[in-house]
């Protein structure tokens, strides 16, 4: 194993700090002019959120910790090491990660991906529009299925919604790197602006009369979720052009958010051919 | 509120111990003969578990803890409250659970459901195999689907999976009063018990050539799914008629597993018609 390329980490060497937002939790974002540098930084570990950022040439790595095994298994892949990744032992890395986090030898800390406008999007793709689902196991899981079925774009509330780091990106098992995120300051502003770009807004509602699979649909189109219990909030119902409802068979009338999505993507793209891959 | 009649929490009154299994981890179980009474307690919290276990003729509550708004909430569903009900400010239920628990005021610990046998399913219906799921968010996401697609029981290894508890039943938001979970110590076995009995076993797997909405289907049908990364293990998979995969169109190929149930479910669903409801 080529050790001395990679830097090894030295003993006494200054760790960088745990990060909190490994966990991914929403934490109120820090103003405009009092951000430290570095202070968005994103915590990636896992075998397919790293290995997917280092595929990305739009991400930057700013750290990379991994086990001689995480490093064996990259290169064998093809993949080359960024300068100063580092070797270290296992416990280095669970060290900086909650308990239960799987990390497979493999950290990295990064800078976010360049941000996507709205404007950006392609207009006859699908986007999905995620209205306060704070859960980022369920938002992780939302990204993986829209890279699994071609959604240009995954847009949510800046409040109220996970970071696109730590547990959402192990959750989204690499598809950060295929799918933009973007976090939009109000809601019903940014559906307004995809209604002006053509955009059939449709509102994804277990209440709804219409049934998903029978309503007209069409492309540009965005899907928009509710949080689980909650729903969508009034304003952003109203905005849609219409709601529906995917239709169950069995006794419970509702699913898991990210089930829920994942359906309706198989759903609507069925019905209109997969649409043009990410904008990203 | 009629706060005498059920039997508030007395200053000083013992506590019932906060449970591990809140977490609803895997732990080994202990073996017969040195199981206490009491050790094999599930613990339900949040409004859709508690609620349904509540409505649950055969679910026996030993304990419930709730807060005057949740009382509230649930006579004015029109359910009444077991003997021994007590109310409780939120942050005695609070300290019972995981930091991250939303409990919504509800907090109950009861007995497990009477066991399902392979024999009692029917033989026109449709159950999911788990091998060896771990992840406790997976599983009760998937019990969900389960009842939202009648599936007949979710069938899981006695090892390696976790325990119908805790977020496993939060997750499952209701379900597990629905689906019948059935423990086995060995799968192949159990499939070919299901053999026996006529099922068509069909493992999802994103590696196969066939198509799950393709290929030839039939009630009663097993739907088999192996843990993320992992898959299925070697003999599960032989032990299946055929494997199947679910066609995605995107750049990602692996849909998060309680994702990838609910897409096969309604594919199995649409192409057989709506199974017969669960067996429990």
């Amino acid at each position: 194993m080529p050790r001395r390329q990679w830097n090894p980490r030295r003993p006494g060497a200054a760790s960088p700090r745990p990060d909190a937002d490994a966990r991914g939790r929403f934490r109120p974002k820090p103003r405009q002019g009092t951000r430290k540098p570095g202070d968005d930084r994103v915590v990636l570990y896992g075998w397919h959120p790293v290995k997917a950022a280092l595929e990305n040439p739009q991400r930057r790595i700013r750290s990379l910790l991994l086990t001689e095994n995480a490093a064996r298994r990259l290169t064998d892949e093809g993949l080359s090491l960024p300068a100063g990744a580092e070797l270290v032992r296992p416990d280095v890395i669970a060290a900086r990660l909650p308990a239960d986090a799987v990390h497979q030898g493999l950290w990295a800390e990064a800078d976010p991906l360049p941000a996507v406008d709205l404007d950006d999007l392609p207009a006859d793709g699908i986007v999905l529009v995620l209205d306060q689902i704070t859960d980022p196991h369920n938002v992780g899981a939302i990204l993986r299925s829209a890279a699994a079925f071609g959604v240009s774009a995954v847009i949510t509330t800046l409040r109220h919604s996970p970071e696109a780091t730590g547990v959402l990106a192990k959750s989204a098992s690499g598809a950060l790197e295929f799918v933009p995120m973007i976090a939009v300051p109000n809601l019903a502003r940014a559906l307004e602006a995809l209604k002006g770009r053509g955009f059939l807004l449709v509102g994804l509602d277990g209440g709804s009369p219409a049934d998903l699979a029978t309503v007209a649909l069409r492309l540009p189109l965005g899907l928009v979720l509710g949080a689980e219990g909650k729903g969508m909030r009034q304003l952003t119902r109203a905005t849609c052009h219409l709601t529906a409802r995917l239709v169950l068979p069995g006794r419970l009338k509702t699913l898991n958010v990210s089930n829920a999505t994942a359906l309706a993507l198989h759903v609507a793209t069925s019905r209109l051919g997969s649409p043009r891959a990410s904008a990203g």
